[in-house]
């Protein structure tokens, strides 16, 4: 399966883009976690500014003691079969993608509000989290690029 | 509480922001409505042009007799935890944020395609919905700016 | 019902928008094929540029085979009377719409590390898929223009 990959990273490598993504999380289903990684990996790679916005039942995944995210009930039965296909394939975990994405300069934000509610303060999340502001904060530093909400 | 949520608004007012955002709503349960909420007044009142654009199931939550929105089953279990938590943090309802956000200049759109299906008028909508129109007529609203799917 | 579905054009008809939509689909559940449907085909009859990136659970939906798509459980006990309701109104079903879309130039892109890891290859998707590409290369087709994630 390396060689999977590696037919991937050809067809994908030196590709670059300009310009600003920004993501909304705030389901906290597993299957929201894996294309964020992806997503972040990729936009991070190829030179654009990327930032997360975490919260709701989201901000769980991000924790640092943090919870068995759930599949969605509607295709839990198939999720074993997908995890083992995604380790056989060498994929990387989301948090490994994502931590990744950060070293090239992508940021990760708690949602100082849903936080507060469910009584996490900075330290209670793990080294992903660059920071816990506000909405407003998040909307000015995504104002003028793309903002993605992966629901 | 209030403390809290004076220290959120000190770390967030006057920040402003330019430009257009459209949220596309379809999913209907409930933790989907709370980032509609903070998301519109956030930004209207950073002074961007707000849309949103209601369509499918969380058409519903916007009827004139609005049916409960259900949570998603993944995360009933911490449902009520949560709603007591955001009252308890004087977090207000998302259609009290989404009202602050038309008086400030939102326009809230149903999607006259579902409605249609669902045998839903202009009367049948409560007073956040301004108007009932196509998906053509949202996107072109949208237009050169940043659109948002829910989910 | 005919006479809706004209209604609905009149006030639809003759917009037009410019610009590039993006669309990224990764939820496989049955709610989100329909928006996905009138977005694609609306923002493609009015002149957008149309891209649509398929991964995770959503690539069933476009398998050559395609298995039935559930609807959100929290949604089952309504999703018959909404299916029968949209055939009475003459609404088309999301894959005739997206063909539509795709007759006007949308391009629709499976996600090429899912489909590995779920063992798909470019012939066991349908005639819907254009090509099976990485993530990369999506976010460079999507580059300057709205890019929007279904959940």
């Amino acid at each position: 399966m390396a060689q999977t990959m590696e037919l991937r990273s050809n067809g994908e490598a030196g590709r670059t883009a300009t310009g600003k993504i920004s993501i909304i999380m705030f389901s906290g289903t597993a299957d929201k976690f894996i294309p964020l990684g992806v997503i972040t990996q990729a936009a991070a790679a190829m030179g654009m500014d990327v930032n997360v916005f975490v919260t709701g039942f989201a901000l769980q995944g991000f924790a640092k003691q943090p919870r068995d995210l759930p599949f969605p009930v509607e295709f839990t039965s198939m999720a074993p079969a997908l995890m083992q296909a995604m380790k056989a394939a060498r994929v990387q975990p989301w948090d490994a993608m994502l931590r990744q994405a950060k070293e090239l300069g992508a940021k990760v934000y708690a949602c100082s509000m849903m936080a507060d509610v469910m009584g996490m303060k900075k330290d209670d999340f793990g080294d992903l989290v660059d920071d816990v502001v506000g909405a407003a904060t998040f909307l000015q530093a995504a104002e003028g690029g793309q903002t993605l909400c992966t629901g």
